[in-house]
C-alpha cells in the first residue's frame, strides 16, 4: 500500500471548489468513488459538483447523493478531479472544459498515464479503496452513505472479492468498513444477485440457447431479436450473460450473439488464458482485449464459428 | 473475537492421535475446516484420521488431502473432534463409536449446545475462521493447501462475503490469508461460478419455468421429471436454483418444485424477512426454518399455491 502523497492531501485540504468527473459509462466503482469522495469533501464544507454520464445502472440508483449529480456546472473550479479514469480521452467531461487551478487524477488502472497536474495512481482492487484511504487521511467522519459507496466500488470491481485484483489491503479496508457498519448483506444482494423479471428471463433464454460446438471447448449463445424485444431490449442484457458460457465447465471460448436488429448482431467474445480472441474481433472491425472483445456482425454465423475454431486450433498448436 | 481457550490449545498440543468428524452432507466450510485442522495437526507430527460422509460436492474434490479421508479407523483415539457440527445428532459418526480421552467441539453455529467435553463455539462467518486462528496459535506453518481450505470454508459459508454472517474479523482473517497466497481468483471461480453443462441447463430450465403468481410477490418454479432426468438427475440441481425466484426483483416468497418421480415433488421454499414459510412446510410434514424450508408433495399444485398465497396474505395483514 503506497502512502497517499502529501500534495494530494494538501491540495484537497487547501482548496474549496471541486468538480468530480468519471469515465464514460460509469460503473459501480466510478459511482461509489465519486459519492465517497464528494460526500467526504462536503463533510469538510467544500463545494462539490459532479458531471457524470447518464443513465446509471438501476442497482446503483439508491444513493441519496445521486440527486446532486449534474445539478450545476461552473465556468471555473479550484480543482477538477478525474476519478477512476484511465485516460483523458475515456473520461466524460463538459464542453467547454471549465477552468481550474489544477486537474487531479485518482485511479487504480495499470494503463493510467498520469495525465493530471497531480496524480495518485496505484494498482488496487478498486479506486474506492484509494478514495477511502484519502478521506480517512483528510479526517472525514465516515457516514453510512460513504461506507455504502466504498463497499459498492470495491464489491463491484472485484466481482464480490473473487477477481485476481483482490489484495490483502482490500480485505484490510473491508475490515475497517465493517467496524463502521456491520451488515452489507442487503447491499451485496442488490449489487450481485438481484435481477428484474426480464433480465432473469433473458438469462434463462441465453442458457437455453447455449450450445457447445461438437468436439471443441467453444460455447455459442444466440439471443434473437424477438427474444430480446420481448424481455425489454438490449439494456436488460446484463454483463454476466456473456459469462454463462465461460462458467460452464470445460469451456475456453464463448461467443454471445445479440441480434440487435433483424440479421444484425452485436457479438461479445470471452476467452480463458492463455487464449486470445482479440484478433477475431479485429478481423470484424471491433476491439477489446485478449480475453474480452466485441464487434458488430451481420454475416453467416457458421463462418464466424469457423473463425473461432481456427483461432482456437492455431493457438492450441502454439501452446503444444 | 473471543480468545481461543488455553485448554483447547493445550489439548491439541499435548495429545497425539485425533479423529475428525463433520456434520452429515458436509459442505465447503466442513470440508475446508477438516482439511485445515487435519493438515495443521499433521504438520505438528500428530496422527489424524477423518470419518466423513461421501459423496462430496465435485467443486471441493481438488484438495489432495481428500485421499486421506476414511482410510483408517481405530478403536481408540486421544481426542475426537466434532468440527462444524451444531449437534451430536446431526454429526456423521462411526458405529460403534471409538473410545477417546475426550470429545472436542469446534463450531460457529448459534444453536450449538456445547455437547463436547471441551467446547469452543463462537458465532463467526465460518468454522474455518476459528480453525485458522487455532492452527496459527498452535504455531503451524500455514501451507498453500491450508490457505485454500480456510478460504474455501469462509468463501462458501459467507456466499463469497455477501451474507450477513460476515464480520470485520472475517475480512481481517482474509487479509492474513492473502499475505500467504496472493490470488484466490481461480478457486473463487471454482467455488462460485463454475457449473457443468447439465447444471447450467437445469438452471436455464428453472428460469424458463419461473412464473410470478398474478398480483402477488410469489414465484413458482417447476422442474418436471423429464427435465431433471435429461440433465442428469436431482444431484445436478445446485443450491442456487432455489434462489432464482428470490433473486428476481420484488419477489418475497419462492417455491421450487422438483418432480423426483412422476407426480411426486420435493418442494423447496424461500421467504424474505419478516415472512415465515416454515408453517407451510410443517403442514405438509416437512421442516426447516422461517426463511428456508422443504417438504415432499404429491397433490394438486394449485392447492399448494393457494396455501402460499394464504400465508403471504395473513402475514401481510399482521405486518400492516
Amino acid at each position: 500500500m503506497k502512502k497517499i502523497p502529501n500534495e494530494i492531501i494538501e491540495c484537497l485540504n487547501e482548496n474549496n471548489s471541486f468538480l468530480i468527473l468519471l469515465h464514460q459509462k460509469p460503473d459501480g466503482d466510478a459511482i461509489g468513488s465519486a459519492i465517497a469522495l464528494g460526500k467526504g469533501l462536503k463533510e469538510l464544507n467544500k463545494s462539490v459538483d459532479y458531471y457524470i454520464e447518464m443513465p446509471i445502472e438501476e442497482k446503483l440508483l439508491f444513493f441519496p447523493e445521486i440527486k446532486c449529480f449534474n445539478q450545476s456546472l461552473k465556468d471555473e473550479y479550484d480543482i477538477i478531479i478525474f476519478l477512476d479514469c484511465s485516460s483523458y480521452e475515456f473520461s466524460f467531461k463538459p464542453e467547454p472544459f471549465p477552468r481550474a487551478k489544477a486537474n487531479m487524477v485518482i485511479d487504480h488502472h495499470k494503463s493510467n498515464n498520469c495525465f493530471g497536474d497531480l496524480n495518485f495512481v496505484e494498482i488496487t482492487g478498486a479506486t474506492a479503496e484509494i478514495v477511502f484511504r484519502i478521506i480517512k487521511k483528510l479526517g472525514v467522519k465516515i457516514s453510512e452513505e460513504i461506507t455504502d459507496a466504498v463497499f459498492t466500488g470495491i464489491s463491484t470491481d472485484t466481482g464480490s472479492f473473487q477477481f485476481s485484483n483482490v489484495t490483502a489491503d482490500t480485505h484490510t479496508i473491508l475490515s475497517e468498513i465493517y467496524m463502521i457498519k456491520s451488515d452489507f448483506a442487503p447491499l451485496s444482494k442488490r449489487l450481485h444477485s438481484q435481477k428484474n423479471f426480464c433480465q432473469m428471463k433473458m438469462t434463462g433464454a441465453a442458457i437455453h440457447s447455449l450450445e457447445i460446438m461438437t468436439d471443441t471447448p467453444i460455447a455459442i449463445m444466440v439471443l434473437d431479436h424477438d427474444t430480446i424485444t420481448s424481455y425489454g431490449g438490449t439494456l436488460n442484457i446484463s454483463e454476466d450473460v456473456a459469462n454463462i458460457g465461460q462458467n460452464t465447465s470445460g469451456v475456453i471460448i464463448t461467443a454471445l450473439l445479440k441480434e440487435v436488429k433483424e440479421g444484425e448482431y452485436r457479438v461479445s467474445l470471452r476467452a480463458k488464458a492463455p487464449f486470445d480472441i482479440h484478433k477475431v474481433a479485429l478481423k470484424y472491425g471491433g476491439g477489446g482485449h485478449e480475453r474480452a472483445a466485441g464487434f458488430s456482425f451481420s454475416g453467416d454465423i457458421d463462418l464466424l464459428k469457423k473463425d473461432l475454431l481456427d483461432v482456437y486450433q492455431t493457438q492450441c498448436d502454439l501452446i503444444d
